[in-house]
């Protein structure tokens, strides 16, 4: 999986790759999945992906695209 | 269908070109279909495509355009 | 009314041009009209265009442009 | 008043010029007046205009600028 | 105070300068003041700044820049 | 302190640098603090900077970047 | 860690690197960490981030990516 050179915000990001991280979604949904690749638009693509509604699994989705523009933030998933 | 070249991120999709996907939108709905086409904009078509809040299907919509500033996620149709 | 060339996701609607669809808002209304053009925005011209709530008709409203922001998704009017 | 060229879908526009026209906003306010001007952004000049919520005019506004990011739809004053 | 040659609809500003309008914002909250200049953002400046909810004054503001994404309409006060 | 030469509209705030202002937020908090510094996207420093929400002091924030994006209006702090 | 060349204002960012800030979000939460990169579009890379609601620390996130487009404010944490 290519490592995207972009904004140096974005460079920590390749640190995450193929490890489990959790990205938080405007609506207040948690996304936990295995980062694939991203890009500067911070459009993610997640395996393994599940959804999680207030700590609750809700769903699981497995390979998944998430729209950037619905991302808040990403951190290593606990 | 052609599989347009874009974002590394989006090239994902080519996987799912002519499977059912579930794409998740901002309002909260859901839409599965069968993925016929996309763009950079995430602008997306469905055949078959279905309406579903809540888990429960809503509406049947046919051959849809979903517009990308809508969506949220996108994954395999369970 | 010309077909405008664009994105390949926007070509599907040439196939809805003079036909009933459905587009709806992110209000969550509904338009049912005839489309008559649409462009890259994804601003619609709808002719006999009807709005509708929850299923219920709710106004007519003619010869209208809905704009392309307000947009979620076009299906084919059931 | 000129009748700007603009995108295709826009042009429709321009056969209401100088006629009352009901422009939905996006918070569910109607604004009815008589179209002088508008341009690509859709923003747009009315004379006489009035606010409608709810069916009911709740203020006279007189020659109003309308920010085209606010505009859902536009169409025919009943 | 220069009157910025910009868009053919906001150009209908400029007879507004030097008098006082108001401006609705997507919040609800509308301002009267005496226009003293906008750009093409509809970024405005108002001196005499008044902040009105529901008809009723709630805050004299003086001199203020209003941001042009928060405008939603312009007109003359009443 | 450098005064930044940008749109008309955003001169005024020259007039405001190093003294006491009070911005409005779209989440309806006030922020007071003395201007710093702002650029043409309206992003804002501000010293001394203290938030307010219905009136009352909810936090004393130091030296603060606003981004552009939250900004409703610019005033002079009462 | 480089501190990017951009905008005046957020040049007082750099002040700021390796110290811990609060970044204050769309969505009322609040984000503790210490500064490690920022870019233009005020994207924001935490070290230790935590999580705070209401005041009440609602979780711990670690190495943390804030994206620009969800922050309000930053300041120095309390």
């Amino acid at each position: 999986m290519s490592s995207p050179i972009t904004l140096p915000t974005l460079k920590m990001l390749a640190e995450y790759l193929d490890t489990f991280v959790l990205v938080k979604l405007r609506d207040g949904t948690g996304i936990k999945g295995k980062l694939k690749t991203y890009d500067q638009h911070l459009n993610i693509v997640l395996s393994d992906a599940e959804e999680y509604r207030g700590g609750e699994l809700t769903r699981r989705l497995g390979l998944t695209l998430v729209r950037g523009d619905s991302v808040v933030l990403i951190s290593p998933a606990a």
